[in-house]
């Protein structure tokens, strides 16, 4: 990133949940100064307010599937973009004021996403005990380091946090769940000099639009996919949300291999943006490449034949030459 | 519906939130047995197990968008279809224990998704009150009618079944959002008689699938959209999603406007299923036609120019007279 | 070929051409009558009016290009459907009355297209003889038979024929050069069961299609390869045309892989159907395969994965299984 | 035209035909000097060898359709372009050495293509008069000239060139029939300034493309179309043509509207020269409007929304602020 380094950054809160642990990876937040919000569109209200430089907030997660709040709030108000990803596995624990045997646990204190995907292992080790149903992941621990409850079941940083001990880890009955977060800034140039620029190009980046079409066609989504196809790139989500701001609009989020400052992407994004009524940037972006066991699935794809950036720039060369004339 | 009478339903508890107000406006529910379910998963599986007839279990909502739990639980295990779609206005309300002054209202019980789309009423009319984040809608209610509260932020039936006075309706910040919910049976034929059977087509169906492809390439669900718009088939969502099971294998669940029984569809489906890993059919059930201020973008949109169910017909005969040497 | 035996035949005159050679190649037609015509229409004229049975006529040479006249006079008129193409390869030979030396021969007579065809043999060979234009490749063997010209270029048939003496064979400048001609029957059940069927399925057929669009948009055919596209039918031909019957309207003519009688052609027909101005089917019927040094390139297509009828089948009877309610 | 004017010309003779009609119709070649060539290879080889500057070829007739031998003469040696076109209505006259009664006219000289065109009004008005084949249009006005046939089916300018009465004209059956013909030179910047200079953009232009592909799959032809209907650039005619090269290398001769100097057809060229085997770039140039009963059809199309020039403008501009970090 260029710019001024950010250094004040709030994050989906409470302490103790995922979020946190996903902003700490981010070296310039671990010394930062890190703010919990209560909802996703606090986190980006402070971001817009000038309040904090960069808000981390869940994109996706495993259980929930795509956060449509956090997409909504990305498109309405100022603009926003986003820098970063960060992906980190789902891996819950089970934790305890003290090491106490599993035979002892009673009551379980779980946000009921969590619950829910611990499901399979709750009913091979734990058949008997209650499952109380708390806020956040980081209420959970809470509860147990204060003993409303035997056990938490929580994410390693809040077991970490109240001091817990972990009785058993990687409790999640998928162990390959990832939740995905952003990080995200204020669009545009400020004129203290403090605005966004858009990351530089890695070769493996994701472009992230938000893209409007008139009417629910399928025709329509037809256009846009081919608007992309036609450029070689290649998409890794695709998400439609009916929009209330107008009869009949429809938005598809797109996430998009590849990156602005690129041929083919630029290429493709004038493409949408004239036959769309509206296309929103929001931000491209390094890809977060992550271990598990489905890890090989996570690369970039190659484009297809004829459609790499240096396809494109040879294309581009030889029309200039027609263009003088040269047809040799 | 044909088949025996549904009268044992579930859904996604607790009481007195808008799943329940969302099932009681189907007649045999309100008639039959209604059992709250901890989660998705819960009320899914008491539909496997035969405990229950029929499920109602979110599949979309204003705040949350797609309940990707919902997706995974109906695509992972027996094979179970919905029947039915129900569509319901988000409506809160303000709700406390007598009818006292909004000035008087110090601390307000809200799940916190409720209390993010009733942010904007909240900052003007209730600048100075605490939000204290519960887990349910119902459970507002429920502190409010014990007097832990001042007020909740709750369904119109939370209010009704705790016998809360309404101080303020219609308090939610987008006056048009709704939570769709999906009516879910076993499918196939019980040995008893009593399995599922697709509800007739009412010409104003939606189909909903789970298509897998073998790759996260543009290129495959340009393919899967071809399917579809040269048959003329509308899609109203789309939505795309990794799966676990094996690497670089992607998900897409998709509402279409049609029914399985329909010429148009089914030679979509057909095509769907050739060039797809998978596709699995999760239900033709009629559209919900609902009434909000933008209730006009909801009606069937019209097949493009000869390719409605009539220009089927007329295609098929055609062919046939051709097979027969008839080219007159 | 079901339906009476074929006795009578009309080609495209005169006598000693590459017609009469291709005609002569179709048992049925060497043992019955052959009348040459003066022109494709009036070759097709006598099968409208019953005088022949069948008639044969240029579809594609290599000189000149398709036919646009055939193409036209398909179209125009009683129906007439193709059940057979011969391909011939064109190879010219230098022909005299007598085996003159190379040396002797002054005045060549040949068709404007034949001279073009060999123009590298005559300048190597016979850089100071005199090329005289005739109109066609018949007249050519006639005057040299009559003396009138030292030697003709012209087809091995009107050289036996004329009983010349080959001075030098494949002349011609593309060794592979082939002509392609087409056997045309009325369409239709005639009262005294005379009439044309479509030949049956061998597996490696050629259906041949007069497509028309009412603009001549790009979306337009987009849409029609679409319809093919999606069926996995590949396309060996196709040629605009534009028609003066009405403003704007286009025509394709469009060779297919593929047979009438299978699924796969026949969802592509009736989408075809559906979505154009008019679609005249001008016939089904076996692929001649040939044997030139190109011959590698003139097989069948294998169809794309998933699109075989093996795959049409197997997912017809997926969608009735799933129609019955079947989703085991 | 810019660059040194052009003064020599050669064109498809004999005299008297319409390509020489067509010709004339250029002031420059009205000035300069006409050499007719015996075939349209020979007129090419003149321009390729510098013998002339430009050379006129027919494109295109009503009843011959495309010129194959014109794409293939143009497309083999070295690089011509085509820098105008001339379109001409092909209207036949009847003509004789003097004005005799058409009672009296016992023989007609004509072009097999040429009777074949005004079959109708031969049959109506000289059902008795014996046809007589010869060479070209040309020859027959020669012909009745010399008083070998009492008439002639000639072009205007035959009759007119040899000095004949014209007895009745408009004589074809098709009124609207027209040929197109083009007008090529040289490609590339000769060392002394005489080279070619693609004609100016005029807002209604023509660019002609011959575009391989490896194979004959309908998905290559579908991948060329989009490449086009993307940038909503209209295609007036295309024809697919074996290429004797290599084993399964298509060939497609496409005529698009719009000019290489546009951004449209520009971005159109390049993706066009990414996925396909190989691009002949053969000339951008006015089209010729011409006035026949189907007059309104021969305009420019308009555009798709969206993908005018300006548009593409518009979103170049709106690229090019993303670019720079300007999100406004």
């Amino acid at each position: 990133m260029r710019g001024l380094p950010l250094t004040r950054f709030s994050y989906l809160g409470p302490e103790g949940t995922f979020a946190e642990q996903a902003l700490r990876t981010i070296p310039a937040a671990e010394r930062g100064t890190r703010l919990p919000a209560r909802s996703v569109a606090e986190a980006l209200d402070a971001v817009r307010a000038g309040e904090v430089d960069a808000a981390l907030v869940p994109m996706e997660n495993s259980i929930g599937g795509v956060v449509a709040e956090t997409l909504d709030e990305l498109t309405s108000g100022g603009p926003l973009v986003i820098i970063r990803e960060v992906v980190i596995p789902v891996q819950f624990v089970l934790a305890a004021r003290s090491a106490i045997d599993l035979a002892a646990v009673r009551t379980v204190a779980a946000h009921p996403q969590a619950s829910t995907q611990c499901r399979g292992w709750l009913r091979a080790h734990l058949p008997d005990a209650a499952v109380v149903d708390v806020l956040s992941n980081g209420a959970a621990a809470v509860g147990a380091a204060q003993g409303e409850y035997d056990a938490a079941i929580c994410a390693p940083i809040g077991a970490h946090r109240h001091a817990l001990t972990v009785l058993a880890d990687k409790i999640a009955d998928h162990p390959d769940a990832v939740t995905r977060f952003v990080l995200v800034t204020r669009a545009g140039r400020g004129r203290d000099g403090g605005g966004f620029s858009v990351p530089e190009p890695t070769g493996e980046d994701i472009t992230t639009l938000a893209v409007y079409i008139a009417h629910d066609r399928v025709g329509a989504l037809l256009s846009v996919l081919m608007e992309l196809a036609v450029r070689g790139v290649n998409l890794t989500s695709i998400q439609s949300r009916p929009t209330g701001e107008q009869l009949g609009r429809y938005a598809f989020f797109l996430d998009c291999e590849g990156h602005v400052a690129e041929a083919r992407l630029g290429e493709a994004l004038q493409g949408l943006r004239r036959i769309c009524a509206d296309v929103r940037f929001l931000g491209s972006y390094p890809r977060h490449r992550w271990r598990t066991a489905g890890a090989a699935a996570q690369g970039a794809t190659a484009p297809p034949p004829g459609l790499s950036n240096a396809d494109f720039a040879e294309s581009a060369a030889w029309l200039a030459r027609l263009r003088s004339g040269d047809l040799s």
